[in-house]
Parts: C-alpha cells; sequence; structure tokens
C-alpha cells in the first residue's frame, strides 16, 4: 500500500494552505510592515513582541519575495502588493551603498550597519525587484532586477573584486553561490525574463553537480577547482539541508524543462544522498553538519535542529514523489513533515520555532532576528500547496 | 566551619601541578611541535590523532606563551624553552603579512590561508615574544615584543586604520580589546619591561569599568560610548566566561600594585555579578551568552557549556577567596571546580572536552580546532598551582 492516497493529498494540500494563510502570515501580518519608515520589522519574540528594530537587508528582499510570488502566482489580494512594495522601496531607497554594494544590516531608519565581503543581499534583492516588478508591470524595476544580477556574476567571477575572506593559496569552489543564484535566475526568468540569467543556469547547476561525491555519498559546501574534497576541518564540513534545498532548485529545473531526465536523477541522488548524512535516526528531523569521513565536526552547535532544513527537506521530498511517484519520497515526506509539525510549530503563538536542539527540546523560541525571518517557512507552504493543487489537477 | 582547610588547599595545589604536568601537558607534549616546517599542530581528536593540519595563529602564539611563561616562573626545563621557541620562530618567519598585519590562519608549511579584521593574533604573539625575550634574554625580541604592543594601540584608536566590520553609524566601546590588553600588557611589563605598556594600563582599566552596568548587575560585552546599554539583539548578549576573564584580570592588577583596594572592589564586583548571570542554576557550570534584560539571545547555541569559561571562573574564584579570604568565593570555587572536573575532563585520553550541552553531554569530543588549543586549561592550571604556592607559604 502506497504511503499516500489522493484524500492523503488533498488534505496535505489544504494543510500547507491553511498554515499560510491563517498561521504564518497572520504571524507577521500586519504588524511586521513599518509604516513610519518603510521596509519590514521582523526581529520578534515568540509571542511576536518586537526584540530589535534593526533591519536585516537579506530579510527585506526574502520577505518581499514571498509577497510578490503570493501576488503574483497565487491571488492578487492588495495586502500582499503593499507589501512587497514596502520591502523593495527599503531596499531601493536605503540598503544600497555608493559603490553599488548592499549593506548587510541597517537602522529602522535605513542608516547603515554592516555591510559584508559577499553578495547574499543581493540576490534576494533581485528576487524581490523581479516579482514586484512582475506584479506591477514595472519595466524599469524589472531592469533594475536585470542589471543586479548581472552584477552579481561579476562578484561571483572576480570581475568586480570585493575584499577577500581569504588569501587565495588554497582556491576553492562553493555550493552556495550557484545553488542560491541558480534559483534567483529561475524567478527572474519566470517573473520578468532575462535571457542573460536564462544562460547562466547550466553553469550554476555544472557547479553544483562538481560539489557532488558519489564516493562518500554527499554534497560538499566547497572542493578545490577540480571537484576534490579539502581534508581540512572545516571544508570536511557538509550542511546536509543546504544541499537538500540544492536538490530541489534542480528537480524543479528539471520540471521547468518539461522533464529533464538528467537533471532528475542528479537532483535525486543530490536528495538521496543528503537524507542518508542528515536524517537523524535517533530523534528524527535533519541535523546541521556532519562530516561524512566520520570525523567530527569543528561546529560545537553541530547537532541542532534548524528550522530551514527541515522545510527544505519537506519540499525535495513532496517534490521528489510526484515527479517519481516512488513510494520512498512518500515515506521521507510523512517522516520529516510529521516531525517538523510536532516539534517546530508554536502551538501558542503561531509560526514555528528555528532553534531546536537535536532531542527537540527549544533552545530559544525568537521568531526573528538576523537570520531567520518570514522566507523558509512561508515558501515552503506555499512551494508544497501549489504544488500539490497542480498535481491533483493531472 | 570554612570551606577550605589548609590540608584542603594543599590538596589543590598538588591536583593543578599534577593535572598541568601530568595531564595536560602529556597530551600535547611532544607529539604537537611540528619537527618538519616548525610552529605547533594543534588541531586534535578526542584521542590526540591529527584531524586538521593548518595552524591558527592565535594558538601558536597562545602555546608558545604558556611554554615560556612555564619556564620562566615555574622550572628552567629544556623542552619548555625548545617548545616556546618552535611558536616565536614560526610566528615571526610565516605569519605576518607584508603590510605588518599578522594572519588568522595559515597551512602546515606557513602559506596565508586567512586574515582577520582585528588584531588579536598580534595580542597572543606579544605575549610569546615577550615571555621568550625573558627567557633568553634576547633584547631584540623584546623590542619587537613591544613594537609590536605599540602597533595594536594604533590599530585600537584608529591611528593605523583596519578594513572595518561596521559603518561606525552605532559608535560602540567594547569589552574584548582592554581585557585582553590588559593581560598583555601585564605579561609583557612583568617579563621584559615596557613603559609605554605600563602606561596604558590605567585606560584599559576604565573602559572595561565603564562596561560595568550596577543596575543590571552584569558587565556589557560592548556598550555606547558614554557606557549605556545598546538595546539590540547582539548588544544586549553578555559573555559571563569572558566577564570573569576580565575580573580576574583585574583582581591579578590588584595584587600586582601590592594590594590596590579600589581595584580589588571593581573586579570582585564584576566577578559577583557575572557568576549570578552565568552560574547554572539547574546543572551547574557557567552558561555561554545570557541577556540580562530577560529577553532571547539570538545565539541558538547560547545556553552551552564551553571549557574556556569554566577555567576562568576556577581561576577568578580561587583568586578572589586567597585575597579576601571570603569563604563565598571559596564555595563558588569548590563548586566551579567539581562541575568543571566531573564534566569536562577526559578521563581516558586526558585534557578536557571544550563543548558541552548545557545538560553536559558533549558535543563534540576534539581537543584542539582554530579555536581551542593548549591555553585556558594549562593557563588555569598553571595560575592556580602558583597562587597556592605562594598562598600557602605566607
Amino acid at each position: 500500500m502506497s504511503t499516500y492516497t489522493r484524500p492523503d493529498l488533498e488534505q496535505l494540500r489544504d494543510f500547507y494552505r491553511d498554515s499560510l494563510i491563517d498561521d504564518t502570515l497572520k504571524f507577521w501580518l500586519p504588524r511586521s510592515i513599518d509604516t513610519t519608515h518603510g521596509g519590514y520589522l521582523l526581529m520578534r519574540d515568540q509571542d511576536g513582541s518586537l526584540l530589535d528594530d534593526d533591519k536585516s537587508v537579506w530579510f527585506q528582499g526574502r520577505f518581499s519575495s514571498i509577497l510578490g510570488n503570493l501576488y503574483n502566482h497565487v491571488e492578487p489580494r492588495q495586502e500582499w502588493l503593499d507589501g512587497a512594495r514596502a520591502g523593495v522601496d527599503f531596499l531601493r531607497e536605503h540598503c544600497i551603498d555608493d559603490d553599488g554594494q548592499m549593506f548587510f544590516l541597517v537602522t529602522r531608519d535605513g542608516t547603515p550597519l554592516r555591510k559584508r565581503r559577499y553578495f547574499f543581499s543581493e540576490a534576494f534583492a533581485i528576487a524581490a525587484y523581479a516579482h514586484y516588478a512582475k506584479a506591477t508591470q514595472d519595466e524599469s524595476l524589472a531592469q533594475e532586477a536585470r542589471d543586479l544580477f548581472k552584477r552579481c556574476t561579476e562578484y561571483a567571477d572576480g570581475s568586480r573584486p570585493l575584499p577577500p575572506k581569504t588569501t587565495g593559496a588554497r582556491p576553492t569552489q562553493g555550493l552556495g553561490v550557484p545553488m542560491i543564484f541558480l534559483n534567483v535566475a529561475q524567478q527572474l526568468c519566470d517573473t520578468v525574463g532575462c535571457d542573460f540569467a536564462a544562460s547562466q543556469i547550466d553553469d550554476y547547476i555544472s557547479q553544483i553537480e562538481s560539489c557532488v561525491d558519489d564516493e562518500l555519498r554527499c554534497v560538499w559546501e566547497c572542493t578545490d577547482p577540480e571537484g576534490n574534497m579539502i581534508d581540512h576541518l572545516q571544508e570536511r564540513t557538509i550542511t546536509p539541508g543546504h544541499a537538500i534545498e540544492g536538490a530541489w532548485f534542480i528537480l524543479h529545473e528539471a520540471k521547468r524543462r518539461g522533464g529533464d531526465k538528467r537533471l532528475e536523477k542528479l537532483g535525486l541522488k543530490m536528495l538521496d544522498y543528503s537524507w542518508e548524512q542528515g536524517w537523524d535516526q535517533e530523534h528524527g528531523g535533519i541535523i546541521y553538519f556532519r562530516d561524512p569521513t566520520g570525523k567530527p565536526v569543528m561546529e560545537y552547535w553541530q547537532d541542532m535542529k534548524f528550522w530551514w532544513p527541515q522545510n527544505e527537506a519537506i519540499i525535495a521530498t513532496l517534490l521528489a514523489y510526484t515527479m517519481t511517484g516512488d513510494d520512498k519520497y512518500a515515506r521521507w515526506h510523512k517522516m520529516i513533515h510529521d516531525y517538523a509539525h510536532a516539534h517546530f510549530h508554536d502551538k501558542e503563538h503561531g509560526e514555528w520555532f528555528g532553534y531546536l536542539h537535536r532531542d527537540g527540546r527549544v533552545s530559544t523560541a525568537m521568531k526573528g532576528n538576523h537570520y531567520k525571518g518570514p522566507f523558509h517557512l512561508p515558501r515552503m507552504q506555499t512551494y508544497c500547496w501549489q504544488l500539490l493543487e497542480e498535481h491533483l489537477a493531472k
């Protein structure tokens, strides 16, 4: 007997929809829109009270892209469009330095506090601009999104240098940049269109593919330029949830291309390896870090459970199941869905806790900070809801 | 009845001495001296096997200063002098960039990998140079130590700018720099002498003092330039073990000055506040982070127990006890000494675990990495042994 019947899938679809609309979005809206200074106030305690009025630039872009996507692909609610605009306006007015690089943290009124030596603020801004430009048919903003994407490829290939974090004596290639920009390129192409971004996708995929290690059955966060393991503490550390996120970006790409079997195989392999590495057989859930060689991991909090790897695993397993019909993925989906909702969902105040100890006890109950906010959870709920709508309509 | 009798203190003295010589140093020596490339190979697993042959520049200086101090103040063993030289030579040959700033991480053969935007590699190098210069009567190396100290004060006051980590829109003053450099200045003055370093000590103490908050009874890691709390997530986070380390540096300074009562009072207050904030009433030990306003801490691993805060608390409470005779400090010392040795000491392979969960379970059993190595533990054992020798001789 298969894990999921049609009524099960209908129930799941309704669950993701209702959780998104009646729980997650209700936690954040309308209170997080800053009607005084623009943008969002997202650093919130368990009950939603504000812990800090600084603004993470990542999350100004991330939340805007969530709302813009909902407006474009789910329902044209004015609240979502207005919400998406708050982030885009704040990003464009306050979050870009004179040299064109974006900041990482600003004060409530947009005074810059911190800048980083990489360009993920830009990645999330591109997605925000793209969704809002599509919603409002704003070709000038669409072009800003495309220009910003181009600029990021220049940061990535070194033709527009950023202050270096390492000396370059141990050259690496990483999973993070091609993965995030694969997803950004997909969104840019599917909203306002961008030939240049479309032309980059194959290269991102081959960079990701070279992080896959068939011998140790894992996906490295970074390798040497030839794709070989770097045998040092930090470089041996893998992040299964991150690789599972990459897996579903690739499965999504296989679907975008009308069923590309090579990409499907790659995405499934990344999911399989990372599930084997990351699933905690003792307590359930996806563990944060592992060393696939069996040596200890330097990060002392390596065995914690964060909210976002669980979100990525819920998407990846459901997507793999709908694409393949393989009951293994339905079983995995049920395992991670049940574990995550039992342990992470805050039954009292809504939304999810972010940080659990390995055994499921809450470490800190805050809902938003520099790194957590309305992104992975509503993205998962939106994606799974829409995926099941589409799957059930077949 | 007081907590410690004279035989108790004699037993403690022997315990610290024997733990240092027969356990901690035996774990690291001779295997950690790199006879091929110089310096130390310190990133080691629970059983001492090598996990990574990269070299943390902090630890090249730190371990050298530990060995140099043992040679100078405990016993002139050739093994300790040779060991101290290995670090000093490696630092001078491989760890300084062309612009004079020191690196953070280098390969086994000394190829630079990473540089940071602060100057703690320098702090530990100064101490290493100073101890070795005293041991060998090398006035030229002593002058290098003094010059490097001067250079650090220029980094600190901005007259020799480093790449900024923040925009400066929210000016802060921190506990870290004055604390570390108070300790470095003490070592420099007490080994090879340095009038300039001596002249800085009062300023470091007044910077530390302005982090003490009598209302909330805590020591801030940073405040605004007037010493007021900064009401944001990161700046509200205190590190009790760090403030306890600062407390004993100040108590030590009170002793250096032949019994300065104002400094003694300041050090005791810092210890009292930080013990109240940091001692885990449920499981024992000093917790890593706290928010003294009662709000949640952003760092998700905030409730872990690290080895070094326990080491600092063992020193601070014993020093406070020997200076005041107040039995409260003997009680606290017994609590932290017993807790730490029961939970952190590795009975199988020697040395201490670095990283425990709040309830005392080991998170990762490695003995050395970028941040842990032979420093806090042997410093505590040396300091407490010598302190008790001196106290019992009175």
